[in-house]
């Protein structure tokens, strides 16, 4: 059983992981196996006592301060007193944006796997337009664009946000062989756009199915999900949101698009989370996702614009189309039903999983081929003989982060980068291993297909893919 | 051990029961353990061979025709050519109407739960105001009027539509009691509709939380439920219907009211299994149920209206608002995700389930006290000790078929009647022994409360119980 594990370079200096949740604590074995870092220097900071005793047990340096708007400077500063070293940011309730740039400040690589802010702002913000992802990572652009270069910063570096990144450049190198073009690979954004163009690609869902079960059925009151039940409610309760393209005939009624930043980007006055959309995995074939609002919906549709930003010559649609396991299905609809958050929550473990998959990927549609999915369909079971404590949500979420610290050691100077700024060729290429069946699908479903009989509904049967076609009813 | 169980009369004649699925197989032992008969002339019609072993090992005599339009006459004809006994119908894809008529024509008493049109009707019918329940019972009362008296034949009497409408009038004599009012039961319709009146209810639901659940998560493709599949998808796919009160101050845009008949009812747009309302249950609270519609919604806004159905002084609201088991919640997103129905349907076990009750009743809403549920809490559990081959769901309905077929022979010449027109006292008296527990709850809450924190809904404070709030979003 020995395997080899590649050992893809040094840390030096501190690492500090910052939250040791579901992600947090897949991640540290991941670390453990892939770099050669000094253990001593390996801190964890992770408020929430039920981590101490694990942490204890495995010898691994933690505090268990919470990271605050007022403390964060001091704590981190101590840490990071050398002025080198690995900020990994895996915790929810504490600003990316600020870590973020107190690392640059001091010469501290750093990576998260959200635009995540500091306690309260998802709940506690009045104004819906502030609440959205656009408006999260607008701020890490215009961080960007004031403080260019520098210490690298990866952003939003997990699975989604994150790998399906690197997926949309796989998937669409797969649809140009598939349709028998030859292309180079693209070495810039420009190119990766005007690829996307060429190939007619109206838009891309990221179409996940998570069919992770475990054998007691949801107890009432409970909300279940297979990573972070905080972050999930969070997010859920973001409005809806999506990446707009140029080929949309049509405009949601309660939506609105943004006056100033990038302008890739809409939100619809609806939790995200209750908002239905027609989507397709190779599992189910066709399903409902709910159309929560994620970091990539904006950055895909920003990255692949063609032309200005204000009148694109070519953008487009992208957004998440998110079937999470059942048991989170029936959590929602417990949550939505009553008004009120479950107090308790629930991440299935891995070992309670009886069954069941993580199926991401990214579906590119409208093209001469209609759509294309392109993902990973890891089981739960493969996840546990790849690495420990993590079902396969998490296994794709922490290969994500070891990928994305993999390239931050090896472009230490890239300033603040997004998941589609990077070589997504390397990254698969260090993640791949662990994420189970990586996939091509084509399908020749689209939202005009399998509507109710019946009754009317408000669909536009000249353009398939029209988000109008794509919102459920 | 040995239980006295009452028998309440002598069947005279055949007993024909058409339909042996899991109302059929859960109603046989109650009609066993209740009526003197004689047990050759018990003849169960049920065409799906899978029943076949288990009616060949009880010795139940049994035909295995499908009854249609054509053969039903003959096939009944035969079977009752004493012109005398009882028909059970317990089927689905059978006209209720028709056979109702003939058994009327013959001199047998009759039964049904529901409504049913023959095979085809609820797909086939192009015309959504034809699918409607509005339009299914009009025609049974439509008989009625055309051929009072007569033979009794009793229409729609299970949970619901059945026993609910029984629950409701001993809601009303509790809330008439607890809110100081000394009141004798009324004996006729217009009675009971100035007892509502009077109580100044604007409204029932019929509330329904199915919590019953197995061990083995949900498998994919398979339609879950704890009755009729094929009845829930007939029923879930007609358009959401309710009864609809003159309290009022909004109609809904995708609304239609009927020009004939009783005019109590409206339909909506939509399927009713995808449309959601806020109501509120015992166990959990607040919660989503589904518009489903029902013949009883119609029925009991139609029996307690008062003054001239055109403009009428008081007629309350009336829906269900069903929240089915999670496993049926998770099978009707699958099924309009999909826009496919499952093939594969299977209905939950008494013996495989291992925790839930069926807890259903009516939520008298608008009043002084707010909100009133009255209803049966029963539990998987108590009923596997009442009685053989069902679950709690089951009960409720068997044994109201039950009560009705006691009430039947009680009153042999009354025509076709609804269970509102019965004696509800003595039909409860038969059923109560199979409900577990049935309470009264009170509840401050109100539609108002735990709406979407963040999102602008469009309700109507003014009136905390329109139905434009009750409607989810
Ligand atoms: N991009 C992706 O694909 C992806 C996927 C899953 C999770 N995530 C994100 O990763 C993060 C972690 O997810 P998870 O499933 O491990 O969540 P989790 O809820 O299991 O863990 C979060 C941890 O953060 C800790 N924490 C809370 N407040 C803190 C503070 N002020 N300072 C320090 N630590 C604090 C909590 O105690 C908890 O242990 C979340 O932000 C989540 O949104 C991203
Ligand atoms: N009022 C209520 O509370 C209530 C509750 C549950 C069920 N129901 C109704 O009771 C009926 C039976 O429910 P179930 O759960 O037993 O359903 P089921 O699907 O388990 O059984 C229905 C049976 O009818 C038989 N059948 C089909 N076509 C037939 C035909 N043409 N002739 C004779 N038999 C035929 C089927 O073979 C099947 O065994 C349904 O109509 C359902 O809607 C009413």
């Amino acid at each position: 059983m020995a395997e080899e594990y590649p050992v893809y370079g040094r840390i030096d200096g501190p690492i500090v992981m910052i939250g040791f949740g579901s992600i947090g604590k897949g991640t540290w074995p991941l670390i453990e196996r892939h770099f050669d870092y000094d253990a001593d220097k390996f801190t964890v900071i992770e408020p929430d006592p039920r981590q101490t005793n694990f942490l204890r047990q495995h010898k691994i340096n933690h505090v268990t301060t919470r990271l605050t708007p007022e403390n964060y400077r001091e704590v981190l500063g101590g840490l990071f007193s050398e002025g080198k070293g690995f900020c990994v940011n895996l915790s929810v309730d504490t600003s990316s944006l600020d870590i973020m740039k107190f690392c640059r400040e001091i010469g501290v690589l750093y990576i998260d796997t959200v635009v995540e802010p500091w306690a309260g702002f998802y709940f506690d913000t009045e104004n819906n337009a502030e609440r959205t992802n656009y408006a999260l990572r607008q701020k890490v652009r215009d961080e960007k664009a004031a403080n260019p270069g520098g210490t690298t910063a990866v952003s939003c570096c997990g699975a989604n946000p994150g790998m399906v990144s690197w997926f949309v450049k796989e998937a669409l190198l797969t649809l140009a062989r598939d349709t028998g073009r030859s292309v180079d690979t693209p070495s810039d954004r420009a190119g990766w756009g005007k690829l996307m163009q060429s190939l007619g690609v109206q838009g891309v869902h990221i179409a996940e199915r998570d069919t992770q079960a475990r054998r007691q059925p949801r107890p009432r009151g409970v909300f279940v999900n297979t990573w972070s039940v905080e972050g999930f409610i969070a997010e859920g309760f973001q409005p809806a949101e999506l990446g707009w393209g140029t080929h949309e005939p049509w405009f949601p009624e309660n939506g609105h698009s943004h006056d100033t930043g990038c302008k890739a980007g809409i939100w619809i006055e609806r939790p995200g989370a209750i908002t239905r959309v027609h989507t397709w995995c190779p599992t189910p074939g066709p399903q409902f996702g709910f159309l929560v609002t994620h970091n990539e919906a904006i950055s895909i549709s920003d990255y692949y614009t063609v032309g200005d930003k204000d009148a694109p010559d070519f953008r487009p649609t992208c957004h998440y189309a998110y079937h999470p396991s059942d048991d989170a299905v029936l959590s929602l609809h417990e949550m939505f039903g009553s008004g009120r958050q479950q107090e308790k929550h629930h991440i299935l473990d891995v070992d309670e999983i009886v069954e069941g998959i993580d199926e991401l990927g990214v579906l590119l549609y409208g093209h001469e081929k209609n759509a294309l999915w392109y993902g990973s369909r890891l089981s739960n079971d493969e996840t546990r003989d790849l690495a420990p404590y993590q079902n396969a949500t998490g296994m794709q979420v922490t290969s994500a982060v070891l990928a994305g610290m993999v390239w931050a050691i090896e472009n230490p100077q890239a300033g603040i980068v997004e998941t589609d700024e990077m070589d997504h060729a390397r990254c698969l290429e260090v993640q791949t291993p662990y994420l189970g069946p990586v996939e091509a699908h084509y399908t020749d479903w689209t939202p005009l297909q399998d509507r109710w009989e019946h009754f009317p509904e408000d669909i536009d049967e000249t353009e398939p893919w029209a988000f109008r076609n794509v919102l459920a009813t």
